[in-house]
């Protein structure tokens, strides 16, 4: 069985966790989300690609989502004290030395896809991590206030915590990007194409933006699972992403945001089984379970949902 | 009174914590050595002037000389996991926040001499700190093997511990470098130029190397302190590079290879006295005493013999 996966940060590591569990043998690529990744300290550093690669190489803060564990902060402290920012993007030492590593063999010349395996060497996931691309885009927000700013997603959403209302979200760059080597293969050969509950705004929506992408997951079967349980989000501030693009936060109305013609099947939590009944929603198949990822047991049940979700509707 | 002193790394920064005790309200100027310099892990590291800026700022390893007190090497060892080199030279992490900050500034277009003047502005050493060039210099070692190969100083010295015989070291880029803003000023407006017991071969040879240095200190009254005692180096292992040059490893021929156009005091240790008779050092006062930097007070001791022979020297 040979899956694709699209994911942002923290909720679709979990959830690749859970279908590792749920599909051991299967053959799982995922294309990661590049859109949030920033250069600090004069380092390339790619947030969800990290937060992937931690937590399926069991090297991931259990209590944070992101970041090492048993992490230090010996170089927070030694730059402040230097006085060189971003005083507002918090790196500890463990993940500064990825970044490190990374940096050195991108200045090598080598493309990120490449890179990210060599990082994945040392981790071993268990899955194919891709970047989306090796061309670099920028999710930049343009803010809805009275300096009109337009500054990169990290500003936003580490140091202004979304709190500053967005006029839209673009993913700079996209419009130019081709897929990274692999990525268009690893669609067209799989099975079917899962969407975890990644950020739909921020996370799946960069990828879908590189030109080629949406056009080949739209020819798959795809599966997709809410991140909206409750009319809010489960994790992080995906509601202020949605308003930016007048998308309500709403389980339903997400998957009215990807539409039939993209997402043929759409798991929600129980308490938005209203859902399935949406004309929005027409052909879009809605399953409702319960959706929390509370262990890795009830995360594997969600990942095995969408399995069969998906091999249902690729009969 | 004026003082400016042409620096190498420990030994240098341990004489000038003698001078800043010898004479606390001299104003200092310290022109540091920057033909170590080498990019590692993609950041620039500038050992002599981090020493001496560790040292007069009170940060200093005095176990190792170089390198940060309390220093942590958890970057080392996730580096090594990654399989990101060179493995040979190894930085802590308090070491490794240094070159972070200063290769985001340089990164920014400031020259090396702002950003270091930037770097001091945290550890107030108490003297100017000036790299002898904002251009890149860097001290290569031709080998005398079979390989006949051209490696960097560093190699030769961190990874090969100067036990490959070398056919020559140059300063690669001395000849196009110009000095730094404010070193030839420095030097002009001194009372007096001091050699600090730095390695003649690659600490004060490639500052003099600089376009317009030698020529500067040349039309100044100068005096060095012999960083050879009994026919071997106190520290290090400047054997290695005299022997490249064609200089025998003695406080005298030291002397003689700067020359007297260039240094009109010698100070030697007293089991080296027999320098003052040596006719190859001519023109040059040469003065025994206990040369050994033992502490704080033998050190300034050693600072306050070379004022001394300097202001009797220019009267």
């Amino acid at each position: 069985m040979r899956i694709t996966v699209l994911a942002g940060g923290v909720g679709a590591a979990r959830f690749l966790r859970g279908l590792k569990a749920a599909a051991p043998d299967a053959q799982i690529t995922v294309v990661g989300n590049t859109g949030d990744d920033i250069t600090l300290f004069g380092l390339r550093v790619c947030p969800d690609l990290d937060t992937v690669m931690y937590t399926l190489g069991g090297g991931i803060s259990e209590e944070q989502g992101w970041g090492r564990a048993e992490e230090t902060f010996v170089l927070r402290d030694e730059l402040a004290a230097y006085g060189v920012g971003p005083g507002w993007f918090t790196l500890g030492d463990r993940d500064f030395a990825t970044h490190i590593a990374r940096s050195q063999l991108l200045a090598e010349g080598r493309p990120l896809s490449e890179v990210t395996a060599s990082l994945c060497e040392r981790w071993r996931p268990g899955v194919r991590l891709l970047p989306m691309s090796d061309d670099r885009i920028e999710t930049h927000v343009h803010l809805d206030d009275e300096t009109g700013g337009v500054i990169h997603f990290q500003e936003w959403w580490v140091r202004l915590h979304a709190a500053v209302p967005a006029k839209t979200i673009v993913p700079s760059g996209a419009a130019e990007a081709t897929p990274a080597p692999g990525v268009a293969e690893a669609i067209n050969d799989a099975d079917f194409v899962l969407f975890p509950p990644s950020n739909p705004v921020v996370s799946i929506g960069p990828i879908l933006a590189v030109p080629g992408i949406r056009e080949a997951v739209s020819a798959k079967t795809v599966v997709g699972v809410s991140g909206i349980i409750g009319g809010a989000p489960v994790r992080g501030m995906a509601d202020a992403c949605l308003t930016a693009i007048g998308v309500e936060t709403s389980a339903a109305a997400v998957a009215a945001h990807f539409g039939a013609d993209l997402i043929n099947g759409w798991l929600v939590d129980e308490q938005d089984k209203a859902a399935a009944d949406d004309p929005a929603l027409a052909g879009i198949e809605v399953r409702a379970l319960p959706l929390y990822m509370r262990d890795l047991a009830s995360t594997a049940a969600i990942a095995q949902a969408a399995i069969d979700l998906a091999k249902e509707l690729s009969r």
